[in-house]
C-alpha cells in the first residue's frame, strides 16, 4: 500500500461533507446558487469573517476563480501584479492572458510579494515619464499561503493593503489552501483579518475538505457589476449551485474548515519534526502542510516505491528538492510510516 | 409540498452515482483525471459510441464544454454557425465572444438547423467576392435535442454532416440532454450515430444524473493540441478530476444513462398524453423531456401555488407559453398530480 | 480610360490635405499625438462641434476605430446594440468579437435602427427574468450614412439618444462617411447636433479627403480611463501622429471637410438625375454618396468595360443591385460620361 | 533652434517617399493592398530578401504588427518567447496579452536573447513533468537592432534559428529598425540572411523614412490562413493600402531604404566619435542609430535647453543614460552643433 504525501487533493470530501451532499441530494433546489443551502453558506461564511454585508459566491476551482475575479475587476488596459512565484504567473496555462491581462511579476521572498518591492515598483511605474505605453497595475494578487507554503503575517498584510490603497487598487488573497494558513500555530491571521486587510479573497474548498468549490468574497460591497453573468460568460457557473453551497454550509457548520486544517497542520507538524530529527535540510521553512526538503536522488528512487511525492525541482547533481503534503485526510499513522522509510 | 416541474437539475445526483462518489471517496487517487475511474469511464464511453480510439475529457457544465470546444476548435477568424435559437447565441452570456468568435446565427424550424440553410448560407459565402472582410465559418453548431426539445433525424444528422465535410468544416453536437434524445421512442438517432455524424460532442451529464459534468468526444483523431492545457487555461480543468470521473463510470456502467433518460420520457409522455386529453395547445411538439404548452395567464397563478414550471413566452394578452421539464428523477405520481391540477 | 465610381477610398488625399503634409514634412515633431497640428486639428473639430471640452483622439480607419471605442467602453459582459446591418456586424471580420463582445442585431429599415425598436428591446431584456444568462445591451452603435446611404433624421437621433439615455448607455455614431451626411442637402442634422446627440463619434477622414485617419471625439468628459494606452493597446497609435494631425487640421481649416462633402453630393445628385431620367429602378433612396440602383445582368457585363463600381446583391434572376460611389474627388465630367454610357 | 535628437521618428517621410506619394495621389486605385503599386513593392521586396516566393502584407505601425503576427500564428495556449527587455513585453501596453497570449521572457544580454538561453528553457521545458499546465513556447521573438541598438550576428541568428527548428515553432523578428541594422559596417547580416534564419520579420517602414508603415515577410510559404482578414479584424488593414504601398515602392526603388539606414549610421558614428574623443562613458555599446551614454545630471539640464534626447534610466544619485538617436534625416551639422554642447 502506497503512502501518499503527493498533494492535498488526493481523497474526496471530508466525510461531513460528504453526508450533507447525500442527505440533500433528491431535494428539490433551484439552479445556479439560488438553493437555501447556498444562501446558508454565504451566511455561515458572512459570521465567519465578520463582514455582514459581504457578497460571496461559489466557483469551482482556483484557476477558474482566479480568472473570473481577475478579468472582471482589471480595466483592459491592467494587469495584475504577482510575486514571480504566483501559481496564476506559472501553472496556470495563461489563464490570465487568454482573458487579456498580463500579469505583472515582482520579485518574491520565500514566495511572500513585500509591501517595500510592491511600494518601489508602483512609486516608480507613476514616477516615469512612458507609463502610457506600458500595462497599468491595475490588482495586486498574493496567494496565502503561498506556492512555498509561508505565510504573511498580519503586519505584512495590513502593510500590503496600505500601499494597494495608496494607489487605489484592490488587494486579492488567493486562499486554494487558506483553511491551513488559518490553522498553523505560528500564524497571527485570522479570517477577520484577511478580510479587513484584502478587498477580494477566496476561501479554498478543494484543497480543504471539499469535492470542488472555491468561495469568493467581497467584504467591502465592491462587487463587480452584473458579476453572475461574468461567472457565466467565462463558463464558471454552475447549474447545480447546491453542489459547492451544500460543501460549503458543511465546512463552514461548527467550525469543520478550521478543524479541518488543523489536522493538516498536526501531521506535517509531525513529520517536520521527524525530518529534522533525522537530519533532513529543509529547502523552506513552511509553517504550513507542503514540507520541502533535500533529498538525494538515489534515496528518491527508493522511496518512490512505496510513498507518493512531488518532484520540485532539482538542487543539484545528486539533490533534489520534494514535497511532502499533508491535508485534512492524513493520517498520523500513515506520517509515522513515512518517517520510519525516511 | 410543491410539485416541480421547472427543470432537469433540480435534484443532485442519481442514487447509483451517488453511491460511487461515496464508496470511492477516501481513495487516494491522481488528480487533473489521471485517475482510474476517470480512465474507465472513458473506456466505457468509447464502447457505448463504438469507437475504441475516442478522446474523451470531462468538463463540469455546458457553457464552459462550449466554450473550451469551440475556442480550441476555431481559428482565430473564423465563427460557429448556429441556429439563431442555439444555446451559445443566446442564454450563455457571451461566452462564445468573450473567448473571440461570432456566433453566426441562421434560421431555424423548430430549433432545428436544416442541411438546405446551412448549404445555402456556406456556398453563398464562398460565391460572394467580398468574404475577406468577413467572420469565417469555421465550425457548425446543433444541439440535440434542440432548446425546443425536438430531435435531429439519423437523415439529417447524416445531410449535415455530409455537408460540414464538404465544406471541411467540423459538426459540433451539444448533447446536455442527450441522454433524453437517446431515449425518445420516435428517434432512430443511436449514439453511434451521434459518434458517426460529428466530428466532436458531448454527453450531458448535469441534466442527466450527474452533480455536473460533461463527457467532450472527439470520436475521429482530431482532438486539438494540447487539449488539457486549453482546458486548463479556460479555468476548465477540475483538481479533483474523479468527481467527474466516478460518475461518468457510474453513469455509464449497466446502461444507467439511457436507463436514466427513459424515465423523463415516460413521464413525459404521460404528462403530455394527460395535457392532450384536457385539450391543452402545444406550441410545439416535443418528443423529449421539455413540454411547452399554451395556458392562461390566470390559469398560472393559480398552478404557480402548487407547482413549479418555466416562464417560456408571451403569447398574447391573456396566453403565455410555459415549460414542464420531467427529468431522470420525475416521479410517475407527481405527473398524476400536476395532471390533476391542470 | 476607365471611369471609376467603384468607392469613395480610390484616390490619395485632397490636394490642401496633401499640401500641407508636403509642407511640414520636414519639421522634427513629437510622437504619439503630442504635436502641435494634432493639437491644432483637436482646437479645431472641438470648434466645429461646439465643444470646447471634448476629447478627442485620431485613429487609422474605421475597423480599428470601432474595435477600440466599443472595446473600450463596454463592460465584459457588454455587447454593442446595432442594426443588423451595421457595418460593426457585418463586414469588419468580427472586429469586436475578437476584443470579446457580442454584437446584438436589431431590425433595420434603410439601414436605420429606429428609437422605438430599441425601446422595445432594452424594456424587454430588462422586462424578462432570466437576463443574467445574456448578453448585457452596453452601447448602440449606428452608422451616419448607413450602409445604405441614408440618413437620421434630428429628430431620430434625438429619440435614440433619449432611450439610450434612459438605460443609462452611450449612443455611439460611426461616421465613415460623415462628411457626406452633413452635406446632404436633404438633412437637417450638423456636426453640433451630433455632438449633442452622441456620447461618443468619429468623423471619417479616410473616405472624405484624407490618406487614413479617422477623428473620434467624446464630447462630455465621458473618455475612457487611460485611452492612449488603450489605443496603443490595441495597435492603432501612430508613431507619426502628426500623419493624421496634419491632414485633420487642413481638413477642419476653412471648412474644407464640408466642401469636400459636398462635391461627393452634387455630383451623387447629377447622376441619381440622370438615373431617374433613363427610367432606372433605385433600389433604396439614398440622399448622399452611394447610389444603389437595380441593372441588368447583361447591362452590366457590357458596362464594366468602361466603368467600375460595386456588386450589392442579386436581385433575381436576371438583375443585379449595384452601387455607384462618388466621393471629395469625383469629376462632373466623368458622371456625364456615366449617364451617356447608361 | 532645438537639436532634435529623441528618436528616429521625427520628421515625416523622407523625399523621395513623398515625392511618390504626391506623384500617384490623384491615380485611382483599388483599395485594402489590391493597387499596383503595392504589388510592385512586394516584388521589389522579394527580390532584395533573394525570395521570389515570399507572402508579404503592409501594416501600419510596429505594436499593431507584432500583434497580428504573433496572434495569428500562436495556438490559444501558447505564448511567445522574448528577451525580458523585448519590446512586446515592455512597451506594447499589453497588446500580445489583449490578444490573448502571455510574453514568455528570458534572459538577456545587451538586448539580446541567446540560443544558449534559448535551449536551457526549451528543453527545460519539455524535460518538466508539469507543463500541461504552462503556457507552451509556440514562437520566439527577437528584435534587430534590439532595444539597446545592438546587433545578431549572422551566426546568432543561424543558432537561434537552428533551436527553433528543433523545437517546430517559428523565430519572429521584429525589424522595426532593420535598416538601421542593416547599414552597420560591423554587421555580417543581410536581409537575405534574415529572410533564410527567420520564419516571419517586418521590415520597418515608419523609422525609416516612411510616414508609416511595416512590411510583414513570410518567406517560407508559412503564411497564416486567412492572413488578410486576420489583419481586417486586428483593425490593422488599410483602406488605402497605396499609403504603405507606393511608400514601400518607394523605399525599395534603387536602394533608397539602405540608403537612409546609412545616414543615420554616419551621423551616429560621428556623434560616437566625438563623445568617446571627449571621454564620455557609454551604457551600452551599440553599433547603430541609438546611443546610450552616461551623462551628470546638472549637464541634462542645460543640454536639455538646446537639444532634445531622452531620458532612458537612472544610474545612480547624479547620473543618468540618456539616449541620443540619429535617423535617415539627422543632418551631420546638427551632429557636430551638438558634439560642441557637449
Amino acid at each position: 500500500m502506497m503512502l501518499c504525501f503527493e498533494n492535498d487533493y488526493s481523497e474526496g470530501a471530508h466525510e461531513e461533507v460528504l453526508k450533507r451532499l447525500v442527505e440533500t441530494n433528491m431535494e428539490q433546489l433551484p439552479g445556479y446558487g439560488t438553493d437555501r443551502y447556498t444562501q446558508a453558506a454565504k451566511e455561515k461564511i458572512r459570521a465567519a469573517c465578520g463582514c455582514p454585508d459581504a457578497d460571496i459566491y461559489f466557483l469551482t476551482g482556483g484557476t477558474q476563480t482566479n480568472q473570473a475575479v481577475i478579468s472582471s475587476m482589471l480595466d483592459t488596459c491592467e494587469g495584475v501584479v504577482a510575486a514571480e512565484t504566483g501559481h496564476i504567473g506559472t501553472h496556470e496555462a495563461g489563464a490570465i492572458e487568454w482573458a487579456g491581462h498580463k500579469v505583472l511579476t515582482l520579485p518574491q521572498e520565500e514566495g511572500k510579494l513585500s509591501a517595500d518591492v510592491l511600494e518601489e515598483y508602483l512609486s516608480g511605474f507613476y514616477r516615469d515619464a512612458n507609463h502610457e505605453h506600458m500595462v497599468f497595475p491595475g490588482m495586486v494578487y498574493i496567494s496565502h499561503p503561498t506556492e512555498y507554503g509561508t505565510l504573511y503575517t498580519k503586519g505584512e498584510l495590513a502593510e500590503l493593503s496600505a500601499v494597494c490603497a495608496g494607489y487605489n487598487i484592490p488587494l486579492y488573497l488567493d486562499g486554494a489552501r487558506l483553511g491551513y494558513a488559518l490553522a498553523a500555530p505560528q500564524t497571527d491571521v485570522t479570517l477577520r483579518d484577511v478580510a479587513e486587510y484584502c478587498d477580494v479573497f477566496y476561501i479554498g474548498g478543494t484543497k480543504s475538505g471539499a469535492l470542488c468549490g472555491e468561495a469568493v468574497v467581497f467584504p467591502k460591497e465592491n462587487t463587480p457589476r452584473h458579476f453572475v453573468t461574468k461567472i457565466k460568460q467565462r463558463g464558471a457557473l454552475l447549474a447545480k449551485g447546491r453542489l459547492t453551497g451544500v460543501q460549503f454550509d458543511a465546512l463552514f457548520t461548527d467550525g469543520l474548515y478550521l478543524k479541518i486544517g488543523k489536522n493538516a497542520i498536526d501531521t506535517a507538524e509531525e513529520l517536520k519534526r521527524a525530518l529534522r530529527e533525522k537530519g533532513y535540510e529543509f529547502y523552506i521553512e513552511s509553517p504550513t502542510n507542503q514540507i520541502f526538503v533535500v533529498l538525494e536522488d538515489t534515496q528518491i528512487e527508493r522511496l518512490r516505491e512505496q510513498a507518493a511525492f512531488s518532484f520540485w525541482e532539482k538542487m543539484d547533481e545528486k539533490h533534489t528538492v520534494v514535497r511532502f503534503a499533508t491535508s485534512w485526510a492524513t493520517k498520523m499513522e500513515d506520517v509515522e510510516k513515512l518517517a520510519a522509510l525516511l
